[in-house]
This record gives C-alpha cells, structure tokens and sequence, in this order.
C-alpha cells in the first residue's frame, strides 16, 4: 500500500533545527543566506550603472557610493585620464571604434578590482564583452532607466557632449534608445527614474535593490522536450523581457492578469518586455479571485486572444496568482490547440506550488480544478521581490505549502521550523529560500511523475494535508473565509494525527506540525476555525476527492518528516473516529 | 519552398482507370470488392448462428440456408447423430463437460468443411477454441438477440430441453444472459429479434447483414504510446462494446451524441456496450449542427460528465458527425485533465477525416476550430453501415475529402475516377473503400505529423482545396447554404487551377479536378453557387487564414495527383486574377 519518497533532491544548506517551539529565539543570526543575496558589509560587490546620457549614473553613483561604503568611479573621468586627453578628443582624432576599445580595458581593469560603484557611459554596456565581465566578476548592472521627457530635460544642457554637436537631440536619443534598450534590459536590475525624483530619491531605490540582490537562483524541471527552468530571485519581473527572450518562439506575448495584480505590476512587467524589443499583442484582465477559474472567464481570455491576432508563435504570459496562472494556462494549452506559455506568479502560494508542474484548468458546478489541461510553462519567473506587495494573511496561506514541502522532504522542516516564521514576516532572503527549495522539491517530483499517473507515490504525495484540506475548505465555500492554504495547514496537522492513530508515527510529530503552524500564525486545528463542521459532511467531500479511487478514502500519510506515502485503504471508522475527536459533530 | 508527399501508403488493388469523364460507363462491372466484402455466389461462408435457447438460431437457420442456397446444419442433430444418443442423454449419462467437448469437436469439423448456415446450442460459442475456429475458418458468427421476454414465450413449450426441466425458466434464462451475452457480443454481426416479428422478417434482416458482411478492416495509427487502430466494415455500432471493450481503462463509458443522431443510432450502440457488459454512466446530447461546437457546449459536456460521476478511468465515447467527434474529444481531452476517448464517426465526411487524427475543438466568434485539444482516440469505429442513414448531399459532401485524398495519395485518384460516383449513389463496397483508403492516407500523414509542426509539408498537406474552401464557407457564413465538404469541393478544382495557372501543372489537370466534381454531383466552380463573391472578401478570409504565417498566403498545390506541396510564397495578385477570373467581383 506504500512507497516511500524516492526523488533525490540537494538538501539546503540549513544549520540545524533549533527547538521547534521557539525558532526565532534559538537562531536568530543563522538565517542561512544563500551566497549571493544581499550587499552588506561582508558581503559588497561591484555595482555598475548603465543608461541614456542624462539618466543620471554620476549623480545616483556618486550618492550610492557613499551609502554602500565604497568608491565611486566615473568610467569616462577614467578613460580621459588613462588616455591624457577628453573624450571629445578621443573622439574626434581616432574614431569611435578606438574609444570603445579603450573604455573596455579600462572597465575591464576596474572589474577586476575591489568593490567600487561604477558609472559607465551610455555606450558602454553595448559592448558583449564588458557584458561578460561584469557577470564574471561577480557585479551587478543597474539600469537607470528614464523616459525620453526625463532625458530630454536632462540633456539639455549638455551640448558640449559629442554626441549632441550638431544634432537634433530628440532624434538622436530617439536612434540610441532603440539600439541600446534592449541591450540595457539585460542589467541584472532595472530601476524606473520618473520624471519629477531627484538624485536622492532614485539612490534610495537602488540602494533598496542592491541591498537585496542576488543573481536570480536557475532551477531546471527535467521534462525531456518539455523541460525549462524556474528562476527564483528579486526583480525579475521589470527584467521579464530579457530574462524570456531565449525562450521565445517569437518576440511577442499576449498578457493575461488579474485586477489586483495588475495595477501593481503590469506596469513594470510591459516596461520590462517592450523594452526587450517584445511586442504586447493583448493585455487581458479578468476580476481577482476564484470566480475568474471559470468556463465563462476561458471564454473571455479565449476570445480576447483570438481579437487580438494572437498566432501559434505568441507566448501567453501569466501575470498574477494562482487563479491567474491556472486560466491563462488553461487557455494557453487550447487556444489554437496550445500556445507557448510562461508563468510570473505573485503570490507566494502560486510561487511554491500552483506554477510549477503543468496542471492548468479551471472549477465545475461539481468541484474545483474539473477541466483542464497537463500543459508545461516554457519558463517561471518566481519574483520573490513582488511579495513584499502581498496581504500577510495571503503570504502566511501560501507558506503552509512551503510547510508541506517541508514535511516531504525532511530537511527541509527542520528549516522550517527554525526559520519559517522569517519568512511569513517578509524576510527577503528566507522567502527566497523558501520559495527556491520549494520548486526545486516540487520540480523533481513533477519530472518523475508528469500526469499522474504513478499508482502510488509521485504526484499523489504533493497532496500531503490536501484530503481533509480541501474538504474544509469545499464546507466553507470559497469564500474568502477559509483560504486554500488557511485549509492546507489543518489539513497537514490532521494527515500527522490520522498517521499516528494509525500507527505509522509518534503523536508527538503531530504535535510539532500544530506548534509550528500556530508559530507561523496560521490554524492548526479545525477547532482554530470560527465555524463547526459535522463528520458525515467532512466524510462526504473525502469520498467525491478527485483522487478517489473507485470510491475508497485515500490520504498521504507520515511516518516522519521526509518519510510519506500513499495510502488507499484507511479505514473510513478511523478518520471518523478522528474527525470527532477534534470536534467535529455527528 | 516545397516538398513532396513523402508518406508510404500500400495502393488500393484498383484497376486501371478509365477515362475520366465516363467512369461509370467504361468501368461499370469492374469495381474493386475488397477481399471478404458481402456473400455472394463467388464468395461464399459458412454462417454461424449463436444466442440464446428461443432466440431462433434452427427456424431462422434453415430459411436463411434456402435462401443463400447453403446447406443447413443443427449442431445439436450433428451431435446427436455422432453419439448415437439425444442430448438428453448425452447430459444425464456423462454430464456438461462431456457434452461440450464433443460439440466442440463436431462444430470444429463443420467449420473445417464447406460453407453451410449452422445453428449452434446456446453454450456452443462460450466455448474460446469454438469462437477461434470460427475466425480461422473465415465463417461468420451472428448473434440473434432477444429480449428475456421474447425468449420466455418462445421456450414455454420446451420443458423437455435438459436446462428446463425442474427449474424456473426466469431464473435460468437470467443466470445464462448474464454470463453469455458478454460472449455473444463477440459474434460478428448482431440482429436483434423484436418481440412480434416472425422468422421470416428475422431472416430478411440478417441476409441483409450476411449480403454485406466482411470482418472489419484494422489500420493501425503508428503513434507510439498513443497510437490506436480503426476499424472500417458495416454493423460495428452494434458490436462496439465486444470492439472496445479491450482498449478500455475500466468497463464504463460516457457517450456523447447529438438530436439527429440519437434517436438513429443510440439505441443500437448502448444495447452493443450494455451486452459486452460496458456500464454506460452518462448519455449527453447536444443540439446538431455546427453551433455545438461552443464553448457554451463545452461547458454543458463538461457538467454532465462531473455530474455523471465520471472518473479517469472512464472512456468518453462519441457517436456522431464532425461536431459531436470534435466537442467530445475536446471534453475528453479536458475533464479531469484527460480521459481517454473512442470515436464512432456517423457521417462520411468524419469517417474519412475528422476522426482521425486526434484533432479536437470548439469555434470562437474569431473562427472555427481556434480553440480544442491534440487528444487521440484509442479507437475509432468507422460503422460503413450507418451512412445508408445518411442524407444524400452529406454524403456527397463527405465525398470531397475522399476525392481530396485521392489526389493527395495519386493511385486513389484514379479509383475516385473510377468508382466515386458508386461511393457517392450509396454503394456498401465503394463506401467502405473510400473509407478505408481515406484514414490509410490521414493515418500515414499524421503519423509523421502529429501536432503539425513540420514547417513545410506534413498535416498541411491535408488542407488541399481548404484555403479557398474555409474562405468561401466562412463566406457562406456556416448555415448550411454550403457544407464544408462543398467549399472543398470548389476549393479543390480552385488549388488546380492555381497550381496551373503558377506553372506547376497543366490546365487540363484543373478540368479534370473539375469534371469529377460535377460527375459525383458537387459544385465544382464558384459559378455553380447561387451566389456571388468578392475578390476582396475572400482575399481577406484566407489572409486570416489559421495556417497563414506572418500575413503570407499558404495553399497546398499540385504538380499531378500524388504530387503535392506546401508554398507560402504565391503572390496576391496570381490569387486575385484567378478569382476574378472565376467570376468574382471588384
């Protein structure tokens, strides 16, 4: 009736679990940090500007600098004195091509050297091998990306530039912005300069960027001609277009998102893809939340597709949560029999568990998720930056996922418990943590098991929890009373309670699965729940579960942290017996 | 720019054709009957005759022996006669398993020897060496099915039969249907006996089938773990659980059909799944017509499943035209993510096309067929008998595909000269050709194709005659002043007349496409339609053509039958002279 967890996964590098109850005390300074995230003292990098003249890379570096405690050096000031002449001069006696020739040995050279910040002039990053060498010695590229109005203003005063003499400066922006553009999304970060904020302003944004950065995890899921990757990291959707652009059919997409999300952060994700060179043939938002997974919302994204001239070459890119990645998947695997599709989850629930692993598809009048398809992204971009803009109740929801992976994987709860709550606070490197360890544990259950179809184990055991779980939340309704996560989290203490009645573990670890729940600040127990539920109703949804077999009741079951299996024949006495014990009637 | 057909396909045995504009006259005794198609004087088999005590195997045996001028036997008086003693006897002395084996011995020697009409005992074909024998033996297994109530009337005066005597006749008929008619539903043809029909009418009915009977045609469809075969020959509907019943999950289906369909069809198939012991959990019926294929359809396929309780293991069985193979095959393709599916195709026009392939999906206010699934059958069953239920300009209509694979494949062209206009007056053997060679040919290209992918050649070739057709359909705007096949038809002689005009071959090729057209009936120019057209609207159309790439004009076009390619590169003005030139205005 059995198996055990067989996929390998790299354990995270985590020190070990502190006394489960009291994470935060024991182990406060030993977050581990995966290498790469953050500038701080111990750990400073080489940050480099790019941009339009005007953008503002000597007034924002010069500030930066000083913020980060490092030196501040102006690429051409350091051509200029290497060469013993200005750069008009260079300019005009020798060409172009020798003055980019110089610029790169001299930023070569700088590179190479300690951590300093870098103003580079507006050319420069056009060059591939400087390109190469900023990502070779480990810097950062920051874009400082400023409409034509902001460089205009900017520039005005500067006629003295070689580029401006003689010129029409609307014009020549105008040729450099379409040549250098899509080269500059390519910047490890980009950052919006608006018109009206000074220096100080815009230093306080890359301050706040740089202080976070790491370059962005890559997670490959092992789909033979399905496969892709899973990219986890800050910022990674204002460098959406250059981040997609290899995985393309053709450079243009078709956007689907929701009416919370978007506001947030459509804006940055069709920055980020235009200025990639890629064309947004339609931007379709449906209403936030479950209602959207429906027939009628396909048939809105479907037809709103097809108005757009989308053909088998146009990627649908999902923009949102769960729900979103879930319809615009759905509608990407049918329309014109399946179109490429690239999921951007912004919730920390679709982040960990609903964008990774194919399964689209939408809600029934008889239950959730009834029609769909098995339809694999082309590439996931987990933000971890934009769940700094997610209601905690939803970050705290779609953490009890990452409690599962947890539990399945072993290690992983050790970290949990240790470090979790971090996470549900809103600390940047534990959400990547979790976020990275989540995909990647999901990742390798998905590419052993693609549809299912394993008897026992494989998929089956990403529903650890998810049996009673979904059962509360089919009683509450969808509401918005009891999120999916919300049920997840009673569900897993509930599968660790229904494992030790039955004899397969302590009924200490399901004490430790509802301390730490409870620690996270999420219910742990259906009695935690404001509303009562009788057995024979709980009973009910079980037996119509999806993955119900020819009627039996079928649970994933714990022996310990990391050691979970499939069961099919748990006696329904058992779970009834249980269902009473924690108070449920009848 | 091009590429030749480069699929194997083993000819169709034809003779050579006749000239083109007489077939009917210089051919009219020389059409090809496939090996085993009907009994007839040249071609005559022996005729088992099996079901239950009362069913009529002796009364019916023995008329349908006089009239296909066959000997009868009575498997019961055979054995007699060999054992020198009644059944009676035989039972009583040495018991069932003695009886059995010398039945199986003497029905064996009958098979062996020539043709005659055998009734057999009602347990003789329980027997698996008695049913193998009569497959090696190329004899004809018929099932005479009747109704308990049928069958009590008729054995209420034979208490002297061993199986009656002292027992309840309900009881024993019952406990005998239960475990036999899953056998008998492997005969070869079955013919239900109405409770007030004499055997007289019961002998017309199978002559009738015997006449026409040939064991059905299995072409396999070379896709590795989704490949599947169909079957061709008359009276499978009836037979479709015992046909099945091997390639399902479980033994439970869901069947999905249309109003037109149902009340023809319906009753036959579900007695055909319920006697092989197939549970029928669900029968949907749409609307007929082409507005079924909506996501509103979709949508109401989607809920009956779930509300039908259906389950992974459930098949999806959809029994109809193009629009039922295509919303079903959708719904299969997405509820729960996918359940397998088995196509009974009612119309020519699917039998010789859209069932195969695995092609599903709904129309979008944009278009047809822009949303759907690649979901392959693990069956198709082409009934050729069904289509005598056909009206006639739908059969037509289902004929320009065939015509269209003959001048794909070559050799068959020269068949569809010779003999279309036989498939198209109803003729069962030119029928059943035409299907075959037809999902021969679509079998082979998708094979090489599946999900159409191949940039030049592959399933576009497929879409000969289709361009100008879908242009001049979506014209007609699909309420049925023009069926499909019709648009195909004009569309065929229309890709001729190009190929002829661009060079690649000869005007007299454009009139011949032409002649045969008119010959069998279809509209064979734009002229012969009630209507005009503009060069304008139907440029448009097939700009916005599905397969059009990047605005280009994509037809299939012709060097001779059996040369065929794909060219993305034919100028608009070409296109636009020759409809002018066809008549059409501006």
């Amino acid at each position: 009736m059995s198996r055990n967890l067989g996929f390998a996964i790299v354990p995270p590098a985590v020190s070990p679990a502190p006394a489960p109850t009291a994470p935060m005390a024991a182990a406060p300074m030993t977050m581990p940090a995966s290498p790469g995230e953050g500038f701080t003292a111990g750990r400073a990098f080489t940050v480099v500007l790019v941009g339009m003249p005007g953008a503002g890379k000597t007034s924002v570096g010069r500030r930066l600098a000083q913020r980060l405690g490092l030196p501040f050096k102006d690429a051409d000031s350091e051509i200029e004195a290497a060469a013993g002449q200005p750069i008009t001069e260079i300019f005009a006696r020798y060409g172009e091509a020798h003055f980019r020739e110089g610029e790169r040995r001299v930023i070569g050279r700088i590179l190479e050297g300690p951590p300093v910040v870098l103003a580079t002039g507006g050319g420069a990053f056009n060059d591939p091998e400087t390109r190469a060498a900023v990502k070779a010695n480990g810097a950062a590229a920051i874009w400082l990306r400023a409409s034509m109005q902001t460089l205009l203003r900017r520039v005005s005063g500067r006629a003295t530039r070689p580029m401006f003499l003689n010129a029409d400066p609307v014009e020549v922006l105008t040729r450099l912005m379409t040549a250098r553009h899509p080269i500059y999304a390519e910047a490890d970060i980009v950052i919006d300069c608006l018109d009206d904020e000074g220096p100080e302003t815009t230093t306080d944004k890359v301050a706040a960027a740089v202080g976070s950065w790491g370059p962005p995890a890559r997670l490959p899921v092992q789909l033979g001609d399905r496969g892709y990757d899973i990219l986890v990291g800050a910022g990674l959707v204002s460098r959406a277009g250059a981040l997609i652009a290899p995985v393309l059919a053709a450079k243009r997409v078709a956007i689907v998102t929701d009416a919370s999300v978007g506001p947030l952060h459509l804006g940055t994700l069709r920055a980020g893809l235009e200025s990639a060179g890629i064309e947004i043939r339609a931007t379709v938002t449906v209403p936030a939340g479950e209602a959207s997974k429906s027939v009628a919302s396909l048939a809105t994204v479907l037809e709103a597709l097809m108005e757009a001239g989308v053909d088998r070459q146009t990627t649908v890119v999902a923009l949102g949560g769960g729900v979103v990645g879930d319809l615009a998947g759905f509608a990407a695997a049918t329309a014109l029999r399946g179109l490429p599709f690239i999921q951007i989850p912004t919730t920390l629930l679709a982040q960990v568990d609903s964008s990774v692993g194919g399964k689209t598809g939408i809600n029934l009048k008889a239950g959730k998720n009834l029609a769909g398809a098995f339809h694999q992204p082309r590439m996931v971009l987990a933000d971890t930056g934009v769940l700094s803009t997610l209601p905690v109740r939803e970050l705290r929801a779609g953490y009890a996922e990452v409690a599962k992976h947890g539990l399945l994987h072993g290690a992983m709860w050790e970290w949990c418990e240790g470090f979790g709550a971090r996470a549900v606070a809103g600390d940047a490197a534990a959400l990547r943590h979790a976020v990275l360890e989540s995909c990647r544990l999901k990742a390798g259950v998905v590419a052993a098991d693609e549809r299912e179809e394993s008897a026992e184990g494989g998929r089956a055991l990403l529903n650890l929890g998810h049996t009673f779980g979904h059962a509360i939340e089919a009683e509450c309704g969808y509401d918005g009373t009891l999120l999916h996560g919300e049920g997840v989290a009673i569900g897993l203490g509930l599968a660790a309670r229904l494992s030790a009645r039955l004899g397969y573990c302590d009924a200490a670890l399901a004490a430790r699965v509802e301390a730490h729940m409870a620690s996270v600040g999420l219910p742990a127990r259906i009695r935690d729940l404001p509303r009562g539920f009788t057995v024979e109703a709980l009973m009910g949804r079980m037996r119509k579960d999806k993955k119900a077999r020819d009627g039996g009741l079928r649970f994933v079951l714990l022996r310990a942290p990391g050691d979970v299996f499939t069961a099919g024949d748990v006696p329904a006495a058992t779970v009834e017996a249980l269902l009473r014990e924690e108070g449920c009637t009848g």
